[in-house]
C-alpha cells in the first residue's frame, strides 16, 4: 500500500455511456427538461456506473462513531455516554439509520473507531479502539500521526467492503457527541471563515451554547495555527476519528468506482477534506440533502454540490443521504423504463 | 345526492391520535427535532389515518385528462393530438407516471374527460366525453354548468374507487396540452394577481410565448368579468374539465377521510378551487412540491403549503407526488419503528 494511499489516482467517469444517457433523457416521453433535477443525476450515475441505464439495487451503509475529547469544554447538549448507547441502539435496530437501512434494503457496517468506554464490546460492530476517544482539541492534536492514518484506514478498509459486496452506492453516516465542533473547527480551518458562522446547536445548544462552541472552535485554531489550509494536519490537529474515518472512505470510494452519497454537515466537512486532499474524488460525491445546521450551506457551495433535499434535517447517521435513495432509485426507473417518443408513437415538439 | 355535494362536511382529524404521535415523536432515539418535516409530517398521517403510528401502503393515483380549446390561441410548445397520445403512453405503461406507479405498487386509474379525438378507445381507460375538449375560453366560457358539474362528479367518482380499495393517499395527476393556461387563468382570477406573474413556459414556451400567453389570459378575464372570485364560476370560464376533476377529488377525498397529495402547479390550481369552495378540505391536503412554473410559489404561499421537495420538476401527471410517496413511507416507518430512549437505554438530554 502507498504510504499515502489517498493520493492514489481516482477511477475516471465514462463519457460514452453518459452521452448515451444523456441522448436517451432527450428522447423520453416528456418536455426536455421537465424531470428537472432527477435527469442530471441519472446521466451523471450512468457516468459512474458506465452504462446508459444505471440502477442502485446494492447500498452500502458505513456508520463511523467516535467520542471527542473537546467535549470537556461543554459544547454538547448531550452527554458522552451516548455515543457508545447509540452504538448498542444501531446493530439492536432502533435507530434512525437501522430503520432506513431495513427499508432500503440496504447493508450497514458498523465501526466504533474509539470511544470512552474502551471496554465496550457488541456484536456486530467493529471495534477498532484507536482511543478512548480524541484528546480535547482545546489543548492538543485531537489525535497522533499514528491514530489519523488507522482512522483514515478504517474508512478505506469500509469501501473495500462495500466494493467486495458490489455495492453500487455508499453512504457514510457518523456518531459522536461533540462531533459537529470538530466539523465546524475543521470547515473554519479549510474555508478560512470565522467559527462563528460555521457553529450552530448541533444536538440541540441554545444560543449561548452556540456561542462558547464558537469561541473554544476560535481558541483552539489560534493554539494550532491552521492557516496554512493543510487538511491532514487540521484533521488531526482538530478533527474527530470518525470524520477521519469518512474522509477516507469518500476517497477510497472513488478510487474504487463506487459512487458516494454524501449525508449531512459533518460528512460534507469529511467531503471537503477528501476533496483537498484528492481533488479528482470529488466528481463521485453526490450530495443528499441541505441540513438545519447554518454551517451546512457554505459547505455545500465550496463543494458546488446541489443537493437533492432540504428537509430541515440535523440528525446525522447518515439518515438524510438514505433518505434520498429512493428518489435516486426512481431516477434510475424513469431513464430506464420510460418509452421514448418513437416506442409510444408520441409526437414530439416541433424543432 | 346532494346539488352542491361539494359543500358537504369533510372528515374531522382525530386529535388524540395526534397527541399520541406528538408525544411518541420526543421519546423516539434521536434529538428532539432532528427529522425535521418529517416529524410533523408522521403526526399529521397519524391525525388523518386515526392512529398513532400511520402507515402508506396503498396509494390510489389518479390521471385526469382533457383538452383545451384555448389552444387555438397558440399557447402551447405541443400540439392538441399529445393529450391523446400520452393517454395511451399511460395505460401502455411508458409514461412517467406509469413508470412511477409500479415502482411504488400504487393503482393508476386514468380518466379521460374529453379529448380531441371522439372516437379515441383504450383499454383501461374510463372515457367520459364531456366533449371535444374545452371551449376557447379567449372567446367564451371554457365549459357548460352541465360539464362542469360532470368533471367535478367525475373527479368524486374517482376518489369514490380509491376509499373502495382502500386507499390511505390519494394523488391526482393531469395530462392536456394548454392546461397550464387555464391553470394560470384560474389562479389570476382566484388570487386577484396579474397574469404575467403566473404565466410560465409550460411544456416550454420561450419567453415570446410566455408573453402572449399572458395576454390571452388577461384577455379572458377581462372577457368573463371574474372579478368576485367565484371558484364556480372562474372553473367553468377558463378552468379544464381535468382541473375540475381534481377539484372533486380533492373535496370527496376530504369528505371520505383520504389523505391527498397534491403535485405541482396544476394539481395545486384545483386544491385553491377546491380550499376557496369548501375551506375544510384543506387540513386533507399534503403538498409534494415546489415546482418549476414560476406561479407555483404564489400558489403554495396562498395554500400555506410546505411541500416536501423542490426538484425543478414540471412534467405533471402526478409524477412530483409519486416521487415524495417513498419520502412519506419512510417518515411514517421512523416513526412506527424506532426504539425509544427507553427501549434503548439511551440517555436523552437534561430537561
Amino acid at each position: 500500500m502507498n504510504t499515502s494511499w489517498w493520493l492514489d489516482a481516482c477511477q475516471p467517469l465514462d463519457n460514452d455511456a453518459m452521452e448515451q444517457a444523456r441522448t436517451r433523457q432527450q428522447q423520453l416521453t416528456k418536455p426536455a427538461g421537465s424531470l428537472g433535477q432527477l435527469e442530471a443525476l441519472a446521466i451523471t450515475l450512468a457516468g459512474l456506473q458506465g452504462r446508459e441505464r444505471p440502477t442502485l439495487e446494492r447500498v452500502a451503509i458505513g456508520l463511523f462513531a467516535g467520542d471527542h475529547g473537546v467535549v470537556e469544554e461543554g459544547i454538547s447538549a448531550y452527554p458522552q455516554a451516548v455515543t457508545g448507547q447509540m452504538l448498542r441502539n444501531f446493530v439492536g435496530g432502533g435507530a434512525a439509520i437501522s430503520v432506513l437501512a431495513r427499508q432500503l434494503e440496504a447493508t450497514l457496517d458498523v465501526v466504533d473507531l474509539g470511544t470512552i468506554d474502551p471496554e465496550l464490546q457488541l456484536p456486530g460492530v467493529h471495534h477498532l479502539r484507536l482511543g478512548a476517544g480524541t484528546a480535547n482539541f482545546a489543548r492538543q492534536p485531537a489525535m497522533t500521526d499514528a491514530q489519523l492514518r488507522a482512522a483514515l484506514g478504517a474508512g478505506r478498509d469500509s469501501a473495500l467492503r462495500a466494493a467486495g459486496q458490489g455495492a453500487q452506492l455508499f453512504i457514510g453516516g457518523e456518531m459522536g457527541i461533540g462531533n459537529t465542533t470538530a466539523a465546524a473547527a475543521l470547515a473554519s480551518a479549510l474555508l478560512g471563515c470565522p467559527a462563528d458562522a460555521l457553529s450552530g446547536p448541533g444536538t440541540g445548544l441554545d444560543s449561548a451554547g452556540v456561542r462558547h462552541k464558537a469561541e473554544v472552535i476560535e481558541r483552539a485554531l489560534a493554539l494550532h495555527g491552521l492557516q496554512d489550509g493543510d487538511p491532514l494536519r487540521a484533521l488531526a490537529c482538530v478533527g474527530g476519528f470518525e470524520i477521519a474515518a469518512l474522509a477516507g472512505v469518500y476517497l477510497a470510494c472513488a478510487q474504487s468506482g463506487i459512487a458516494v452519497l454524501v449525508d449531512g454537515f459533518i460528512c460534507s466537512v469529511a467531503a471537503l477534506v477528501a476533496v483537498r486532499l484528492n481533488p479528482q474524488c470529488r466528481q463521485w460525491l453526490l450530495f443528499a440533502h441541505q441540513g438545519a445546521e447554518p454551517g451546512h450551506r457554505a459547505l455545500l457551495e465550496a463543494l458546488q454540490a446541489e443537493p437533492l433535499l432540504a428537509l430541515g434535517l440535523r440528525l446525522g447517521e447518515g439518515s438524510g443521504a438514505a433518505l434520498a435513495v429512493p428518489l435516486m432509485r426512481l431516477a434510475c426507473a424513469l431513464h430506464g423504463q420510460m418509452a421514448t417518443f418513437a416506442e409510444a408513437a408520441v409526437a414530439d415538439r416541433p424543432a
